[in-house]
């Protein structure tokens, strides 16, 4: 018999020794890609194997995985079989079926919670002629003789408060918001108290409806940030506000309107109301916080991109529009700077980075991509531009990473195209970690040079309309038909490049900031939903990560969403990111020296080449 | 030459020896009354002489002036000479014209404020690159250097803040409520800091826009409650809200309308726009405190009369609908009990009658009239149901105290009846003070028994309708012309003796409760706007008052509104407040032994019939 354990999440299985580390994987829970059926053919299982004995690999591996996936010990699951006592092995998110990669968010990062609100059963004195106290005063009282110190009531809680009393004869259930009388309940309703995590993203929103008491997510929506159409990232977002009054206005209202109306889908779906949400937190870029609560942009958008507000609030939910109940509070995280918003402390707080001992790098990669470094010496953070072509805008064929768009490609010894689409439907486009994997696989089967010129005469290479570009799939239209090519034209590898080079750079100025080289990266972390589609691999072949072996290689998902359900469910958790946001470091990568060189040379596609330029303007 | 003196403002002038009271109070920027040009006829500037020597009073006063007037020294200004060195007067404040009644008001009561809104000027860092510094973080660090904590900021004021800031280079004008910025303003911006002090009375609205540094109305607007037509008194107006929740937020949303226009009109007068408006106190009876915060009602309608809440709130002004700066604080000092309000709190701060040493009364008429006792052991209040005969309601020919309503009413030796009217205009009817005259009047005529009967054959008394009852004037319709008479009917008598009753039963079982009678009692202050409308000598005539040296009764106005107004800007009377509200008892009156014999014994009109009476059921 063989213990086969999957990480990160630590599933376990008892199996029969020479079990394939799908099959286990099936026992323990976990539902692995596996769209050829076990053949080993679409490459979609893969698994790093951290610990224990495996059987060597075998010609289906051989070809499925590139020379450096292979060389670092990935595998493909359905291929691989457990010898021994024990094998443990390390699942990336990518190859688990798209329902259980959401699942998986947080599973590491266990927390107590420590609920903002909290509920007390108390049995209040019934009025009597004589005792002239209040509703409010005999229930002070009451809790007084609990120990609990009753502040300035909640209007909404006051105008329930008398007929709450004298509906169980004095029993009553109070909602407490620290001292605050937030709302009341008959002492027989034990439902969930819930509070509503939202992750307000430059091009996705997530919400997390949540139980308080236990910090379980209840439901989950995502929906696209309705202001898309007014500016893809943040920077054109900001350009529309700043038109006028009217236009920063009709930004907030329609996000607000949006979270609204998931709100209430996700109330509908647990069987609430709206104003049964007794709290909120709510994480996002600075621009997105800012244009939010209705501040100015102006200071935000023009250097020195100085934000009006670098600290945590609480505002009433109300106050912003939201429909919850009246009096909740809105928890809205410190924005660390200009570009470096409260979603990033999120992330730094769910992926316990400030936890971390060596050195160690966290990335919420996306259209901003955010960067932290964690020293010993503390942690510093900066902000990249990587652009829409993460996203997949921006490319000629680009599309989200939705149904048919190509998220992996292989280009066989033999030069022969492999690829597979999401949900292995006819292609339609390509997404941007698909569009990095193929990247990557120029890279590998040498069509696309160093400097990022692609080669011709190289397999899939052709010329359309005086442009070069690599062929990858026959491109399907609606009607299910081909027509033309999904390709990566010249014009998209210079878009991966500056985006790719975008965030090396940042991580090459951070680590030159502390005096470090990529060298001493003991661990990385990749956050973000996108970064969570992505094969590392494929990064460091074309140099957009340091190499590293893959095992020191963590990927977290949407860090910054878990990071905002902890801080809506605990108080211990805000108090650390409070600190955390006193005390990180930003680093501001435009005014650091020499930075246009830095941009430069991380645009490069091979490490090498990278490095030999790196080393001439790095600090001595 | 003579120095006069007039109180209770300390108006004072230097005259030539012999010249007439009213002259010399003409000269001092008092207006009398003087509707008969000085002839001595109408009896109007009555003013009590408290020291020095002035010429016997001569036929003219002996006319006007009743036995008991003269007895307390009363005079008419128009005929008193002043002679000697100095001549102090008491002018009551029906003697002054309409105008300057009110702003006699808190004339007594001069405090000092210490405003809840503060304004800082401060210097702000101007924002650059390499001071990562948000602009809140740049104010709060220039604040601290000044020694002044900056807490979590309102959202108005932080919306303001990065305009504002770059708007001076750097100089700001911080308004401060305790730690929380609440608004902004250029520096050269020297505006008065205004705030708005609502006196919510059951019949009448008073709003005063106060200044909140200097504690000076700026402009002041009276306004009739418009639930008026949903219940005259509180019990039908509380008996309509009981209706449905409906019905209830009907009665909160019309008073918040009336607020919101009149405070428009007067910011409209004073040059500013409401979201101006800093700061809001608002006192009101407990029932209109509940309606306009929208809490429920059942259980302040029944015994025991139990108020949801009977301490001092701070809600902010938009959650009430109150169209003032959004983040504006509304303080809304503690009702005492169901049925005594804050604005009783009010007048007890405003009358200063927590500092009396001896035994004193403050009464504030209406038509809930709230009584407090002060006595050596602390202040006792109570309620009682005066009823709308006061206000000039439920009297056959009622009115309110408008142009021709009849004020005063003489009954001469001769058996001539004499009266005059608001603003001397033909009489349309009787307002509530002139009927508590008529009845003084019929009773030193013996037009009527000490138990109320009217007695046929008495000059003015005839039968209309098989009623008894006292004609007073010919009574002019519209078009100007006489139709019929106003008359006193037997009826109307008996309500005014109702009314009465239950405030002298009032006056009574607090006495009686404190182990006093009303031989003891040092002093009484009259309060409420109908309170300076009434003549003190009346009262006694009819028993409603115990008898009492003139120069021991003040009438000071709407203290109501005042202490709003002095609770608006200063944090100093909010505390004060606070801790008379905890140490004010509460007498139950419906509970009290025997109160039905009290109540009977005090509608008798004659003082020594009452006291025959309550001597029976007095506590030993």
């Amino acid at each position: 018999m063989t213990r086969v354990v999957f990480q990160p999440g630590g599933h376990s299985v008892e199996a029969e020794e020479g079990v394939t580390l799908m099959q286990a994987a099936r026992e323990a829970g976990l539902a692995l890609e596996n769209q050829c059926g076990g053949l080993g053919t679409c490459g979609k299982c893969k698994v790093l194997v951290l610990r224990g004995r495996v059987g060597p690999p075998g010609p289906a591996e051989m070809e499925a995985l590139s020379r450096l996936e292979l060389e670092q010990g990935l595998r493909l699951a359905c291929q691989t079989r457990a010898l021994g006592n024990r094998v443990e092995a390390l699942v990336p998110p990518r190859s688990l079926v798209m329902e259980q990669r959401y699942q998986l968010e947080g599973a590491s990062t266990a927390f107590r919670p420590q609920p903002p609100v909290t509920r007390r059963m108390v049995k209040v004195d019934l009025p009597a002629l004589g005792d002239a106290r209040s509703d409010l005063e005999r229930l002070r009282q009451a809790l007084t003789a609990q120990g609990v110190r009753l502040g300035e009531p909640g209007l909404d809680a006051l105008r329930k408060l008398p007929e709450t009393l004298r509906g169980d004869r004095g029993e009553i259930q109070a909602l407490l918001r620290g001292s605050r009388l937030l709302d009341l309940r008959p002492p027989a309703d034990r439902r969930p108290l819930y509070g509503l995590a939202v992750d307000l993203g430059t091009s996705k929103i997530a919400l997390i409806l949540t139980d308080l008491e236990s910090g379980a997510a209840a439901e989950t929506a995502g929906l696209m940030n309705p202001q898309l159409p007014f500016g893809e990232d943040v920077v054109s977002r900001l350009d529309y506000a700043l038109r006028g009054k009217g236009q920063a206005r009709r930004l907030r209202e329609i996000v607000v309107e949006a979270v609204n109306r998931a709100t209430r889908d996700l109330c509908g779906r647990a069987g609430i109301r709206p104003r049964d949400i007794l709290e909120v937190s709510l994480v996002g870029n600075t621009a997105m916080h800012h244009i939010f609560l209705g501040l100015p942009l102006r200071q935000l958008a023009f250097s020195p991109y100085v934000p009006a507000v670098s600290e945590a609030l609480d505002i009433r939910a109300a106050d912003l529009g939201l429909e919850t109940l009246p009096g909740a509070i809105a928890h809205l995280p410190a924005p660390l700077a200009g570009y470096v918003g409260s979603d990033h402390l999120a992330a730094v707080l769910a992926s316990r980075l400030y936890r971390e001992k060596g050195v160690c790098l966290l990335a919420d990669l996306g259209t901003n991509t955010e960067l932290a470094l964690k020293t010993p010496q503390g942690i510093t953070c900066c902000s990249c531009a990587s652009g829409p072509a993460f996203e997949g805008g921006s490319l000629r064929h680009g599309m989200r990473a939705a149904e048919g768009a190509v998220e992996e490609v292989r280009i066989t010894p033999e030069g022969e195209i492999r690829y597979s689409t999401v949900g292995g439907k006819e292609p339609l486009g390509i997404c941007g970690s698909g569009a990095l994997e193929a990247l990557a696989a120029m890279r590998e089967a040498g069509t696309v040079e160093p400097g990022g010129r692609i080669i011709p005469g190289r397999p899939g290479v052709t010329k359309e309309d005086d442009e070069l570009g690599f062929r990858i799939a026959r491109r399907h239209v609606r009607s299910g038909k081909p027509r033309g090519w999904v390709t990566l034209s010249q014009r998209d590898v210079r878009e991966l490049q500056k985006a790719k080079g975008a965030v090396r750079a940042g991580i090459e100025m951070l680590l030159d900031h502390a005096g470090l080289t990529a060298a001493d990266l003991d661990k990385v972390i990749l956050a973000g939903a996108f970064g969570n589609y992505l094969d590392p691999a494929s990064l460091m072949e074309i140099a957009m990560l340091p190499p590293l072996p893959l095992r020191r290689i963590v990927q977290v998902g949407n860090a910054a969403g878990v990071g905002a359900r902890e801080m809506l469910c605990s108080m211990r958790a805000r108090r650390r990111a409070q600190r955390l946001a006193a005390e990180m470091r930003y680093l501001e990568l435009a005014t650091y020296p020499r930075a246009e060189l830095f941009f430069a040379s991380c645009m490069l596609l091979s490490e090498e080449a990278l490095q030999s330029f790196l080393r001439k303007w790095r600090r001595p």
